[in-house]
């Protein structure tokens, strides 16, 4: 049986008072959405489906260079981390599995599967670490680690993907997430081509030991922490390395990793298209790799990648890409961002299940443009927060995960048991 | 023999009041590189070797979607227009040949080759067209041409480009450049995948007429004319589209057509890697893609480009990427920009040569950034000029091009003859 | 009385049709934001009163520097014009004036008069022309024109300005908009500050003859058609343009002129606070400059900004900035974008007014970041098209303004009369 | 008498090998400069009277929030660093002054004069930080500080910033600069208007406690801590600023704080003509703030930056803006970046005493646009080196600091005494 950590009575009076509202609303809706010939309660059941991972250090206080400032009741490890997830999972009944990331989250994987178990919290795609140094290490990843010029280091860092790889196994992970920071800060730091070339061959090495039944997902970002160049810099390096490694090999979407004005739901289209789309990191940005919560800066951007994602499922077999929430809570309660995210991914989705695709087609067929964008902007418009609090009331979860999480009292009930953490200044600037 | 448009005793004039003080600085400088253990003459050599090609449309004065402001002495047909590049040729000897663009330069393909060959002249790669309508065209390119909704449609356009390799067949290209302003301008408007499809579709029929001994050439932009979605938006679909094609299928890199802040000359590098860089349109911008002098804006972004090409010379066999200048001159004589801008190329590509590889691959594998970055600013730094100018003075061009054409004053003669031609206000704000 | 372009009884047919479910769906909203302490029909009241002008040169289709593809019944002549605005005053009820562009709609100023009178519009700001040459005109703008350094054209260009205040006086407009194309394509090409110079003179000579009543706006603009650098180039030029002026000068905000990623809501906040927001040119892009219709790309940044205009209305007196439309329709019918695009940013409004603002700024002083985005989420998330859709019935226009005018036919009818424009391609690249 | 740290005798023998190659360079330079009419010996002059400051952060390696790689002999307080910076005066002669961060520098003023002195070291600008929180302190700037919400925060940081220049005093620096992160990460955390005034009122009571003979600068930043908007975002904020403050108040330009694209140096321009530019923080940057080496990415823009301070200082009397290094050096060691970015700001100043500005006026006045950028490109594409290295070795510097630094073994030397700084990686993605 699960656990529940936010106690049931508060869940159930906090839903109590909204219920009746709730319901007036869906049916409302409901009413409306008749008319556009649409069956609400259809949308309701692949919203309810829908599930998207939360990153273990998401539910940490982030922060930049500058600064950190940490908040109450930070989790000391990754038992913390799992149960503030669970948290998360019980409200909005959205996110249920959790991505690890090794070696923060290194512990005894038979725990871990316990811990979770626990809360009927499954594991996500692993993700491995040689951007920063491990207190012990024997070679620093100062100047890159899968692709540096020394070969120990390089080979180093294929051993730790490879442990990455022994530990989801163990735990019923099914994928292994690879981002780098390898680059360079000045102009002919590094030879890209000997580089690169470098990359491919230890991603061969960690693609070999590869499950059969896994992937694995490489993910591009533009920048940052590299600052001239970066290897995985873009989409179309991205596609060469899924395409050189092989079938089990795709393409990870991270919102924020982008040139400024990119189209991102067209490289999501692209992707689909030649069988290479892994999956996304959800975020938003408004200037670089801002890691904001998921629709926070552009919610109409958050609709297009879903409506190609929608487009997709209707287009090709076996469509399955991983969602994962992949953002920096800086100045947040994280568990009150990382619900209100999943809530606003689920959102994105239901708005593109309303898109009527057969009255987009003929739009499209027809070049009438502003019909066709009407399709979307319909869609967009239209307020599916009843058809989301619904679905999350029938599977046990609350119609307003934040009141109902404040009403609970769970962070300063943590704070009373985890240690305040002090600020900290980077001394970097 | 070759005529020559300028008068040989003006460019002997000119010359014979620099020619002492270049060759006092060609051997300083000479002298200089010694000492890094370089030999001057090899690299005169090498830059000697060097050629870029004109476009054709390149000579008459641009405008943007605001206003054109054109200049005296426009010229009047593709015949004025070999004139103009000929002129060129003449003074810096680095423009051996002229791209044409279908159907701006329609006209009897012999004629056509006499006219360039009257001034030893060849042909670049051919241009098709349809980003614009024609007078008397059966189908509107308006909302697209090789990717359009409507099969007519892309069959003209397909027929269009197929009608370009014949004309380039009769007048020796070896080449076709594809270059395609599809896209949408709304969201919706288009369906990414479809749309890609049918575009793929087109270029293999286009493909299939392609001679054993040609190379096609697709050139991606990130925007404009479309202002929501490109087809060919960036070089990741630009590749995509080479793999698909296959071995006759190369990717342009055109400087400008990229998305803010985007580092070129890594992608360059990319495409060298992996077989598909077929070449360069040169030109420089600060915004968007402005098409300003090659050069004009940021030479060390153009060097660097040249220190992955002659990185890539050492590396790669039979590895011979096309050049050619791609600008728009809106305030400047399109020849006295176009003759600079040839030598800037050049200018980068010598620099480029005078790098200590050995040195620069040291360093690297020492993880010594600074050391790397010295080796290619050296290199930049160095003033070339006497060797472009002493290459360009043994080869029968001018020390100083544009001196020498003002001197000549070409541009008063050719207006005598041209008639003017009104600003035009597109009355498009 | 006010002539109607389009036929009533079909505009009452077409309303029959939808007036049911209106309604129902006006109630429901009600209800809902009951709930919110929001009173619907307060609500609805204000977005009656909004009204945003419409550019004259807007009713054509606009292109780019690479082609222009005209569509059916362009109008012929300013008269043309004025009933193609004409039609979207009556349907869209959001319309009420008309902005010029001289010299493009220069005609006797009391035939213009007249003309709008019959459809009960009015005149907003008058807009020169300095960007472009016009037939006959002694000076050529193509090295600029207020800015130009040669004061001849810099004369001409000031007494440009004061034909149009002449003009603007006689038809009733009370605001001179001055938007100069000015700047530099290469470094070194203009001097700035002497250049920014020269720019402020001829200004304080416009500024002298601007009557007591009127405002001057003026407008920034990163880039294009300059390239390399814009004498107006960002608020921070434009606000010390606007005090260097005095107390009738405004400063206009373009959502398209800025560098990307820039927050433009918090420019506007700023301008407000200083006393210098003038007004705005809504359009939406994506890429640079695009001129898409507002909201088309991200309607979330178009409720930011209402959303300070909101604010500000609630804290400076005599706050009351321009709203004009200011968009280039590429490829669909110039009427029916605009339409929409008046809704669009009407909607902007009705959004910006759901603010509980008590709550927002209770939330701002407790430093909850997340009650207070979320006061903006539920605002914006709240489907206002009952609210805009009652306004029109109520005031004389459709419910559905894009279906009313299809079902007449009007540009099918105008096609019969004007003739057709063919496409244009500049053989600009 | 002034204390070497590096060995002279050391210096010494790695000057006598370069020496004689250096004056041939430089007589050879100095012949061609004079064909331009350019006395070789009076650039020298006013290059060798250059000075740029070093910030005392500067010296220790920096990081990413993903990361940091410390090198070895990292400095263990302001006295290490202030040895650090000794080195860089010694063996550059360009960096005379060193600015002091509070607290990060915190110390017995008496004892910072001394060890300052100790080198003949003076004090730059002070800089006070309210962008973290240091131990101790009550309330933590998490949601700002000279702009917080909370009256208390906001004394709290008003007070840091008095206390800094009364450190100041005691030490004989001349100016504080102010730069905060204050901001939001979502849109309606802040209202911009309430939060500015709160800023502006913080910094009027800082200017009231400023001593007559000082200025203060005040630094605006686009993005970063802050992710939606940032209090100080642009210029056109800055500029506001400094005009509400008062005469003693002037703007500090960043080269790395701007929106993509934005063009930098007609900021400069624009700042000086109303005399509010104070100085400057140079770096270089590609994509956000990424604190490169200045000059390591785009050499020429920073050129035209200097290209801007030589026609200001031909143009305003009392023109004597700021010159402060700012760099975060991840990958290379500290001392080597800041000598090499010193002689690189210098090299553009050098290059910039070179144009011709008669010559580029004529041009500019003719509408000559080729020949003005020309005589940019002239000055620029001239190799200064033998100007900065006779200069160095003139004023007891090194010709070759890099050279010299290594041969020296400073870093071997330091990192026997400095112990060794574990890399952090900061749990923060």
């Amino acid at each position: 049986m699960t656990e529940h950590i936010i106690d049931p009575s508060i869940l159930d009076a906090e839903n109590a008072r909204r219920e009746a509202d709730l319901r007036r609303d869906y049916e409302t809706l409901g009413e409306r959405l008749d008319r556009r010939g649409i069956a609400v309660d259809a949308i309701k059941e692949k919203v309810a489906a829908f599930s998207v991972a939360v990153p273990s250090w998401g539910v940490g206080t982030g922060g930049t260079r500058f600064a950190r400032f940490p908040g109450l009741g930070e989790p000391r490890d990754i038992f913390d981390k799992i149960e503030d997830c669970a948290v998360i999972a019980q409200l909005t009944q959205a996110t249920r599995t959790v991505s690890l990331h090794i070696p923060w989250d290194k512990a005894d994987p038979n725990r871990l599967k316990q811990a979770a178990s626990r809360f009927n919290l499954g594991f996500d795609a692993m993700n491995s670490n040689t951007f920063s140094d491990t207190k012990g290490q024997l070679k620093s990843y100062k100047f890159g680690s899968l692709s540096a010029a020394d070969k120990a280091t390089r080979d180093q860092a294929i051993e730790h993907n490879l442990e990455c790889i022994e530990i989801g196994k163990t735990i019923g992970s099914k994928a292994l997430t690879v981002w780098i920071g390898d680059g360079s800060n000045f102009p002919g730091q590094t030879n890209f081509t000997t580089q690169f070339s470098h990359y491919l061959d230890s991603m061969k090495a960690i693609y070999a030991a590869l499950p059969d039944d896994w992937r694995i997902y490489t993910e591009h970002k533009m920048y940052e922490p590299a600052f001239y160049s970066t290897v995985v810099q873009d989409w179309g390096t991205n596609y060469i390395i899924a395409t050189e490694l092989g079938e089990k090999a795709f393409c990870l979407v991270d919102l924020g990793h982008h040139a400024p004005n990119v189209n991102i739901e067209m490289i999501v289209a692209r992707l689909a298209q030649f069988g290479k789309l892994g999956g996304f990191h959800f975020n938003d940005s408004k200037y670089g790799d801002d890691d904001l919560d998921a629709g926070a800066i552009d919610p109409f951007r958050l609709f297009l990648v879903f409506n190609e994602l929608v487009d997709a499922e209707g287009r090709y077999k076996d469509f399955h890409p991983a969602h994962m929430l992949d953002q920096s809570h800086n100045v947040t309660d994280p568990i009150e961002s990382l619900m209100l995210s999943a809530a606003d991914v689920q959102r994105a989705y239901a708005q593109a299940l309303l898109v009527d695709r057969k009255a987009l087609k003929a739009a499209q067929e027809a070049n009438d443009a502003l019909a066709a964008t009407q399709q979307l902007r319909t869609a967009f418009r239209t307020d599916v927060e009843p058809i989301l609090a619904l679905a999350r009331l029938e599977q046990g979860g609350a119609i307003d995960p934040l009141a109902t999480y404040r009403a609970a009292g769970y962070r300063q009930k943590v704070a009373e048991i985890r240690p305040a953490v002090e600020s900290g200044g980077g001394g970097i600037v």
